[in-house]
């Protein structure tokens, strides 16, 4: 089947933790709103959150058309690809707790966003820049440890060894540790300075994900879209205090 | 199956969303934190959270135990309880649906608690009260008609019909939006009464879950916690600004 994601398409973002899935499980898919031409791009995506005509309109990108199925919420696509993709084991014990750490992760995710809007998703940055810096004091100082030491903490206690965040083999929760290491040390590179030397499991992981060979070519090509200060993780040094 | 909830014992909070979906499904569950006597109570939930020995820790509270489970993160849970509870229709793609919408709450609880901690949940209100009153403009003028205005279309245009959010059958979702517009009638009381009128499909359902008799019992029984000032729900008049 050829997937269709509807995501931005100058930022990473929550689409990311699907395109890194859809790259690692060798899928067959579009990247819509980032194709040129007559009814791509942004104009394709739009219909599916201005009208009700499908009966489950999305609330928000990113979206996966599978077929007849629209799927939304970065972690629910993941739950319906990763068994698909082969990026999670096939029972139920499996993919409910891949599940509950994806969900853990969104969360964080949505703290990063939040660092640089306390106040309000309409407003810019500029506009509620002092209290992301009071938030930021917070963020950096307790709740990147707090996070991060939970997840080193489950790849360390994993009781079938410390290579992978679920069990024995990769998983699309591996994908997703590689993607909030890797925008946290661009987002704010003292405070990850401080910090990272207590999570080796983390770091180690997340190179072994960009050894991976479909991995590193799409690190490599056009397809991943560099970090910038579009997206959720933003490097404004003003808020990286923790050094 | 005996299930057990962890979660605190003195909020609805996250927690409410599952036991309103285990008293609606008549599911024989202990709230265990809620329990008097030794070993019971928040002391019974803690072990759970602080050490790893299960190999797969909860971050937070909610979790449920069933059997051999452990499961986490609210939506997940309602995930795992809706088909067995016949809270949802057993296809993949309702399940999938009911999940969707199920996480757009989730994602809505949480702005709801960012309202009145907009910088950081280790602080008290009173410490984070100027952002607050500035975030809660935003909030109680754009984002709760964005979200109400997106459910109620959802419920306008179920192809089955407008009784449920899902097809023709009663869902866990219908709880959570029950949950949702009776915690907003009680944390912003003015700013509801100013959108309520928009919003006369999602009143309805409010009523219609609060006539089931295994819901009715529920909330006129000790076990329903009332709101009050600790919870997700808050009710500062400073924060209902829409007047």
């Amino acid at each position: 089947m050829r997937y269709e994601l509807y995501y931005w398409p100058d930022i990473q973002g929550r689409g990311e933790f699907v395109r890194l899935a859809l790259e690692e499980g060798g899928a067959d898919y579009v990247d819509v709103a980032r194709l040129p031409g007559r009814g791509k791009g942004i104009a394709a995506m739009m219909p599916f959150l201005e009208n009700n005509k499908t009966g489950r309109p999305p609330f928000a990108p990113p979206f996966l058309k599978a077929g007849n199925l629209l799927i939304a919420q970065t972690a629910n696509i993941l739950l319906y690809l990763g068994p698909r993709l082969g990026l999670v084991q096939k029972s139920e014990s499996s993919r409910l707790w891949a599940h509950q750490l994806q969900l853990t992760i969104a969360d964080f995710v949505g703290e990063v966003h939040d660092v640089h809007h306390p106040i309000a998703g309409s407003l810019y940055y500029h506009q509620q820049k002092r209290e992301a810096k009071r938030r930021a004091g917070y963020f950096t100082g307790e709740r990147i440890p707090k996070f991060l030491d939970y997840f080193e903490g489950v790849l360390a206690g994993n009781p079938k060894g410390s290579r992978y965040m679920l069990g024995r083999t990769f998983s699309y929760v591996d994908l997703s540790i590689f993607q909030i290491i890797a925008g946290l040390r661009y987002a704010f590179p003292k405070t990850m300075k401080k910090w990272e030397p207590k999570y080796p499991g983390l770091a180690a992981l997340h190179d072994k994900v960009t050894a991976r060979p479909n991995i590193a070519a799409y690190l490599a090509s056009r397809r991943r879209i560099p970090f910038n200060k579009y997206g959720i993780f933003r490097h404004y040094p003003e808020l990286d205090t923790q050094n």
